[in-house]
């Protein structure tokens, strides 16, 4: 008998956390995402499904013949940001296979292909770039920009997925297998408090909000400080410090969201002026025009700052996702499905947040649902869900499953 | 016969040198360091001169008989800050070996002791705290406070010195070694632009400014990037970056020096909020009482900025050197003498820079030369100093050894 619901997050649960922040720290091709991996396959053997790892390392577990095409498949990812919390993409796959056991318990036949799927890479933590695995395969990123993304070491990402034991020779857009995608479906829990006022436990989405990653390089001169007066400073920290205030008030008369999460120095010495500040901007907005405007904004303050201090200043924008807007057929069909069989409302919500289901709409008719967050708070040890609630997003995931697949 | 002062330092330029940067990464107790001592030993030998490393793993090299006391000991370090220049600790160690070999060259005969000595880790890049070694030997550096420096890596200065091979059970004041010293004279680059836009390449040092470091700890609520919205937030970046500005209007005003050149951000993901921002000041001012006003001021500003925005700041200051005037007799017969044999100047001139001579003044007689430093870089690839001012360097020290170990 598979595992439920509560031990598969158990055994999930002491992987890759880190004792001391007690936050997870699943990196693409780390020794945690290999055990996460394990895990996924466990999973698919002991339901009887076919598990296989595609070209760009994500991994499928198929219900029923992949090669018959229109398949309803669900899933999330298992890496994690630096410190996450334990539901930001496990809670997908997790209740994905949960929803399996579910429509088995019902004695449902499905007459589509299902599968699992666990998206490689999707935070980006290691390599910089988000949703590596998904944008991949979509053809998105290509595989020569791929091979030249770095991790903090020097490791290029195929020499990653080289020493993890997958070959990056294949590295690439998989037409073949998208076209076998009926349907997909990403449960996640809600990075944000629409949810958490309300009396649903469970939402379905809207848009995802255009968003993108930014690299601020600062250059000055390194020098003593002790004994460089600070008027002969070439000091990049000031322009980047302004540029942080801009952007904290440029977001916020914009409704946006503008963050410096990121950050590199050298020489990082206590008593040496910088040469370098690395600084990462990530920034969203409801609509692409908010966006570039409020980016403009930030670029132009830093520009003039670091005009005013000497230092040079060097923008490059590493990802961008355009507005997804998620199949509105698919997403009606969802939410008018779930508020029929509950006695709570299921609202349609948007989010700041990117994910493998944004990648994927641009191919496939896609969904997303979303399981409450009391506090909203996420890429957090912090960040939680009650387990009610989800539950019952497995039972939503469940009805969802059957009606695409069984119907 | 040992090496000339250009074949020193020939042998000393590629060891601990990064390729990248250029910059040197001599860090206490590393391979680097090892080379460093390896270099020192060997030069020692060549001499004929005894060579001994003190419980705190300062080595020293003696002409004489140590147990004769009243030594003439001049010297510096050879370890770096990350990506230093070649010249800063290097030399005054360089310089004080061809001093020995021009005191040699001319048939002086010293009547008292002389020793080079290489103080351990005086730039504190490694544990956060400069001049490790002569602090500990001067019993400013309890043993017990030595013992909880712990490097990035959490590694402790005992363990760091025993996988170097020195046993860290005796560290700590080491009377009887200070007892037999009489006078102690460290030859440096200048760090600053005193004497580049005069026609003296060597001057005499009058005082070193009060100068410490503070740790500033932000902490904050790490949550997601995309998902939270700007007024929902506890970022302590901001309030970082408002301390940054705050820092250096506030010393600017002041003519003293503030700034922060060494970052660590938790948890450091492009799409995270930070949780904790950690940034160390140095400042200094010619006087305690601008010091003291100074960080107050940057303190206030500090909590301000952390209480508008519901981050927490906690202060730790980490290290701190009162004012330090050398003996004005030394300095002014150091100075007089200096002058008499040249046809230019020697200015006497004060420093914001920390050095072992500044830990050694407490204790015993102390005086400093500084060479011409035509750009006033250091802490830095870009540091240097020209051939001749440096030759001019090896010849004044040769007069002072000469004067103070030969009369």
């Amino acid at each position: 008998m598979p595992s439920s619901f509560q031990e598969m997050w158990a055994e999930l649960l002491p992987v890759g956390r880190h004792a001391g922040s007690g936050g997870y720290r699943r990196f693409a091709w780390t020794g945690a995402d290999a055990e996460c991996r394990a895990w996924f396959r466990e999973q698919a053997a002991a339901r009887g499904l076919t598990c296989e790892t595609d070209r760009n390392g994500n991994q499928w577990a198929w219900l029923g013949d992949p090669a018959a095409g229109d398949a309803v498949v669900t899933g999330s990812h298992l890496d994690s940001v630096p410190d996450g919390g334990a539901f930001d993409g496990p809670l997908g796959v997790v209740s994905a296979f949960a929803a399996l056991d579910g429509l088995a318990a019902r004695g449902a036949r499905p007459s589509r292909p299902i599968a699992v799927v666990n998206f490689g890479d999707e935070e980006g933590a290691r390599f910089g770039l988000a949703c590596a695995g998904s944008r991949l395969t979509a053809g998105v990123l290509t595989p020569e920009r791929a091979a030249g993304l770095r991790d903090a070491d020097g490791i290029s990402l195929p020499e990653a997925m080289e020493r993890a034991g997958h070959d990056p020779g294949a590295i690439g857009p998989d037409d073949e297998r998208l076209a076998r995608v009926g349907v997909f479906v990403e449960l996640h829990v809600e990075q944000g408090r629409h949810l958490a006022d309300t009396a649903s436990p469970v939402g379905v989405a809207s848009s995802i909000w255009p968003h993108g990653r930014w690299r601020f390089d600062f250059r000055g001169v390194a020098d003593h400080a002790g004994t460089t007066r600070m008027e002969d400073r070439h000091d990049p920290m000031p322009a980047y410090a302004a540029t942080v205030l801009a952007a904290r008030a440029r977001a916020a008369a914009a409704g946006a969201r503008a963050t410096f999460g990121k950050l590199s120095v050298e020489p990082n010495g206590v008593n040496a002026i910088p040469s370098l500040v690395r600084a990462w901007l990530d920034a969203r907005a409801a609509g692409q025009d908010v966006l570039d405007r409020l980016v403009g904004e930030i670029e132009g303050e830093a520009r003039e700052h670091a005009a005013r201090d000497g230092v040079r200043v060097e923008l490059t924008r590493e990802s961008f996702t355009p507005v997804v807007d998620f199949a509105p057929a698919l997403r009606d069909e969802l939410a008018g499905l779930l508020a029929a069989r509950r006695p709570y409302e299921v609202p349609v919500l948007p989010t700041g947040a990117g994910h493998d289901a944004g990648i994927l709409a641009a191919k496939v008719p896609t969904a997303m649902l979303f399981v409450r967050n009391p506090t909203g708070v996420s890429h957090s040890p912090a960040e939680h869900a009650r387990e009610d609630d989800c539950v019952a997003g497995v039972e939503a995931l469940t009805d969802v499953l059957e009606e695409l697949a069984c119907r």
